[in-house]
């Protein structure tokens, strides 16, 4: 989506829940996606106990399901729900992708208290989830509303395909596997750092760098999930293992590292620090390495390649850049990261919900 | 799971999460289930971005999910966690059930505030999920963990199996079946209203009828779903439109007949009201049949069958008695309810979260 366009939606009047029950709204729903989306294979979407996809054999089933949960991974007022919609759906994507299988349906359980139901919150939700889903060719196909005391609640729960025995998981990867992640780091956390300063969507700054700061900002709250990627690198077997980038880089590797049983390398100075966070953080007192080594949420994929394969790698998909970072070592070598000649452990300091 | 050995369950000291990160919780899980549960056809569970199932001609699959909110769908002081957990899957192995499928995986996304995951409730949460998880060979492939401002919140994602083409859907049934429901009706929110006033799991009670008592109050807390029921109705193709008794039975036959346009007739004195509810409703100006309509919670399966398949259907399955309670008519007569000479239309009074 545009983000002219989900400014639009959002400024939009959009219609409300006001006297519906969730049967009506759900029955909407319906109607709007019974036309839009990858229908192949789905036997039954919304309407039903639940939904019935056709099974076929040389093929695999990918699921994953993430929990948002307003005050902890969202707060209502520095998003909107539009964002919020696509964010929701774009985070369950994004660990298709890191399957290397290819994003096909979703479904979304949706908890709001009396007050936001009773808004247009949820028919914005929608339309953001909405948008992104038909940008994929994914069909949502069932759900839950439930309504809560207080707050907002999602849990995106995401399906995929990819060719029997080719999903990319985390573990397979070896010593000597060279390190590539897509696109840049650091904005994501670099857009929350600044909505935690009171930056907000569309708000108009008089700062000279109010461009920068909304781009970095929506990073944040609206992350495109490299689904290009993920097929790519999926379809052609090019990664011996891959991760999204959610918690950070840096546990994001870990993670990776301990499922392959491998150390790493990683240098510095060849990591793809979002150049807007780089323009940005002199002024506001950011260290943008940090920011892109710890920060989370870019969900960009991070993948472990074969050197005999290197060579066969696409420059870019959907014009997502690839940046070479490091190489796979074994694993008593630790997880390492260097800068010139000083080489330093480099520890899991991305997002924990609990310590 | 026997309730004496829930009450065991919950009463022993169990290990607590201090000081253990999301990661570490998840590894233990990983570890408990790796053993358990049925793994034909899992390629990946617990550990990666995304479980991965293999895909077979032949098959269809069956996916459902339902969120449960602390302060709505219950209540932390009335139930207990190991309940909490069976109750989780429960009600979406009561889905997949009423699609005429086996079930077969879990995901489970559990949000949870600081406090409780300091305690020990996420570990009998997960006693309680594992085990009714066993107890049906189904295997818990993934989820999500996440911090929560203040409310527990849960959603169960069940996913199953069935023959090509053989799910049995709410559309599908045409004038002149039988409507039929599995055990009884009314149990559950005889035990919530009972909770309502005070009762309570296991709590000792000095009036006559605390056997009962616990009984309604379990219905309501730890619901067996027909899993049993499901697959032979599926198997063997007895139903023409099935759908589980979740909301009441009132409201879920009007699920099943809006989706297949018919109109249908109960009659109230066939109505399998539970005979504990019949006893106890007496002394506490509590109405058994409107229990048993629109109670909700019961997650017995209601389902028609045309009349040539009738003499097929089994009497009991896995001990549950099924009951036939009227028969579907054309659209246009609408759902009434008959006693003796007297009809009246059913109206769906049954729960609903929005108004």
């Amino acid at each position: 989506m545009k983000d002219e366009e989900a400014a639009r939606h959002s400024a939009r009047a959009a219609s409300t829940n006001s006297g519906r029950s969730e049967f009506e709204f759900i029955a909407e729903i319906r109607r709007r996606v019974s036309m839009s989306g990858s229908s192949s294979s789905l036997v039954t979407g919304i309407g039903d106990d639940a939904a019935v996809l056709r099974q076929t054999t040389g093929r695999d089933t990918v699921v994953s399901t993430d929990l948002l949960i307003e005050g902890i991974d969202f707060q209502q007022q520095s998003t909107e729900p539009v964002l919020l919609g696509h964010k929701a759906l774009a985070v369950s994507l994004s660990d298709i992708a890191a399957m290397g299988a290819r994003p096909r349906w979703s479904l979304i359980s949706l908890g709001v208290p009396e007050d936001i139901w009773e808004s247009s919150f949820c028919d914005e939700f929608y339309d953001g989830l909405i948008k992104l889903a038909d940008a994929y060719d994914i069909k949502l196909i069932g759900g839950d509303i439930s309504r809560t005391p207080q707050q907002i609640v999602i849990d995106s729960i995401a399906m995929g395909e990819c060719a029997t025995g080719k999903p990319v998981l985390r573990s397979g990867a070896k010593p000597g596997d060279r390190i590539f992640v897509t696109g840049s780091l650091g904005g994501a956390a670099a857009g929350l750092r600044l909505i935690e300063r009171g930056a907000r969507f569309k708000k108009a700054e008089n700062d000279e760098d109010s461009n920068l700061v909304q781009e970095l900002v929506l990073r944040h709250l609206k992350p495109e999930p490299r689904v290009g990627w993920g097929v790519v690198i999926g379809e052609e077997q090019l990664a011996s293992a891959m991760i999204d980038i959610s918690d950070g880089l840096s546990s994001d590797l870990h993670h990776l590292c301990e499922e392959s049983h491998v150390g790493a390398i990683v240098r510095s100075g060849d990591i793809p620090v979002d150049e807007r966070v780089v323009e940005i953080c002199g002024r506001r007192r950011l260290d943008p390495l940090m920011l892109a080594l710890h920060g989370g949420e870019d969900f960009e994929l991070l993948f472990a390649v074969p050197p005999d394969k290197v060579a066969q790698l696409p420059h870019k998909v959907d014009g997502v850049q690839l940046t070479e970072i490091g190489e796979l070592r074994a694993a008593n070598e630790a997880i390492r990261i260097s800068e010139g000649s000083r080489v330093w452990d480099l520890q899991p300091e991305g997002w924990k919900h609990f310590e």
